[in-house]
């Protein structure tokens, strides 16, 4: 081991760093990003917002960032028919920096989180990477690993006593929504948590999933995390937010580091929200192409998860890693989220759709599962 | 105490967040920005390259930052006559992330960092965020609180034996480069501690100060802070970066959140190292106006610390907090530092020179110190 590696701090020990490999190749659908450029008419408004602010960026930002939680406020309003007000909502550098906020504020040594494994992978990171203690919940539905069964989630949230729970609705990388019920109880069974419902893909859910901040009101511990990241097709710009109490995110003021939204990322974001109707225009295209994915993919023999999100956790696969390699042989680059026999796909254009379900029935036979 | 208050981790109970206030102000010289807008010039590159990465947003960022890395070492190199690649160097959102991710790595529970007080106050606030124990070292100069005295120094990181150690230069708020021989002589009394030396001003040190980049050769722990945000005058971008071994630059992937530079970030600071000179033009200007400070303030009877930076601490007031008041109500901001008798005041415009000034020359004699 080298003179500075021993000097990590010794749970990072041996640790590799997070993240899919960034390739190259013709069919990129591993990270759930959107396959659509930004629109014409929004890269004119980004312009036209940039230019305002670029003369003066020797000032440092406001740091507050009042117009855009403002205006996140009333995206949030509009699209969830929750009243939300600018106190309610608080931003970071994508929704990791978001929720790392909430674990430094609420999480700690000496303190633990809860979350029900599979999901993201970044819930557990972020928590410990401040010392929290976490603990890997168990989904333990009926259906296996890929709905989160109310009685369950409430006994280890009983038994746990955590400091905070995560849950993810619709869940990355099985892509179901979670029913507010399981949140209503989680919330009810852990009084002294902050209960974080990590809604990143909310906006593809499957029509009459409400989102839990209809549930805000009167719950003060509760706070909903959000992205502009998919569904806004702005991954590039790292725009994170969620909303909550106004007393919650006041206290978030204590651990961000000052000024950590920067003019320019203020700027942009306010510029996309401005065209939220464009922004959100291809919704409808992709939730098609995520529909089309799933019967393509059963079509093949193979097992779709149920998907509320932009993405399909294929299942029925021999070996997930080996079906990987075969796709990037063909172009075609998936996600391995080390769920056994699945691969996550992202759900991207009508041609991208056409060559992963291509690749896909190219495939020997052997990469099938055999039925048990 | 509020529900959610007593929710928050024990340490924070209590506190206020950090940061000076955000006044609107005819004379602002409270926070080292530079007074100096963005050059036009500098806005046309800015929004070329913005255009270029918009219609792409709807793709995460390169997480590597490979071309700004690039782009960074040849500024440094260029600056300071050390040759340095793109593995040396690493970035983040301002050099609070930077240093952020130090902390993440090498410090935490049980661990500890040392720093020589009065420094820059989110040294501390950064380190104890994740657990480590702040060690408030003293300078023990023979001059008092603003030069740090090697032997004082090398004792107390004998004693601490620390993780972490931070060097400021030249030191906020007291304005003073410090000696190589003082980074040389506790980087080996302290021989398992990461050694950072914050050089976020020192484009502004008074000519014959080298930079602390010129003992990298040799020296894997010895890591060298910078920011964008004050010579560059760049503070509303948010871009801190540092310069070390290339070891240790890529254990900080282990802590970074991912992709935790936007591509527009990317760009416009890419725009602004295109124009370096440019952007660097106005220095010469700003240290002859921080040179004007020291001697008018000097001429008014008040003890200006000796600068190399883009601001003067002065003392010889009376009461600090009245001072303060008694400005602001004329209309200049500056800066309370919590160092008793002394307040800090930006350097900036000619003309916002000659307010301060004026405004100091104003004041009742009873906001002079006594001669002790």
């Amino acid at each position: 081991m080298s003179e500075i590696r021993a000097l990590l701090r010794e749970d990072l020990q041996g640790r590799t760093p997070y993240g899919a490999p960034q390739l190259e190749v013709p069919v990129a659908l591993n990270t759930n990003e959107s396959s659509y450029d930004v629109p014409a008419v929004v890269v004119q408004t980004i312009l036209e917002r940039v230019a305002a602010v670029a003369p003066g960026l020797n000032r440092y930002p406001d740091r507050e960032f009042a117009q855009l939680r403002t205006a996140l406020a009333s995206y949030l309003t509009e699209t969830t028919g929750v009243t939300l007000t600018a106190d309610h909502l608080w931003a970071g550098n994508g929704s990791n920096e978001v929720l790392s906020h909430l674990v430094q504020a609420f999480g700690g040594q000496g303190r633990t989180a809860l979350g029900f494994t599979p999901s993201y992978s970044m819930h557990p990171i972020i928590s410990r990477g401040v010392g929290t203690t976490w603990v890997d919940g168990l989904r333990g539905a009926p259906s296996g690993i890929f709905d989160l069964d109310l009685e369950t989630a409430v006994t280890q949230a009983r038994e746990t006593q955590p400091d905070l729970v995560f849950l993810c609705s619709p869940n990355n990388p099985t892509g179901t929504a979670l029913s507010l019920e399981v949140v209503k109880a989680v919330y009810d069974a852990a009084p002294h948590a902050i209960v974080v419902v990590d809604e990143a893909y909310a906006e593809f859910a499957r029509p009459g999933t409400p989102s839990a901040t209809t549930l805000l009101e009167g719950r003060d511990r509760l706070v909903v995390t959000r992205t502009m990241s998919k569904a806004f097709a702005f991954a590039g710009v790292r725009l994170g937010y969620l909303a909550a109490s106004p007393e919650l995110t006041d206290l978030l003021r204590l651990v961000r580091l000052p000024y950590h939204l920067s003019s320019v990322t203020q700027a942009v974001a306010l510029a996309a929200l401005e065209h939220a109707d464009t922004m959100l225009g291809m919704i409808k295209v992709i939730k098609a192409e995520r529909d089309r994915l799933v019967e393509g993919v059963a079509a093949l023999g193979l097992a779709p998860v149920p998907s509320d999100a932009n993405f399909v956790l294929v299942g029925g696969l021999a070996d997930a890693g080996q079906t990987w390699q075969a796709l990037l042989d063909q172009g075609v680059l998936v996600r391995d989220v080390g769920i056994a026999h699945h691969l996550r796909i992202t759900a991207g254009t009508p041609e991208e759709t056409d060559a992963v379900l291509a690749a896909l029935a190219a495939l020997d036979p052997s990469h099938r599962q055999e039925p048990s």
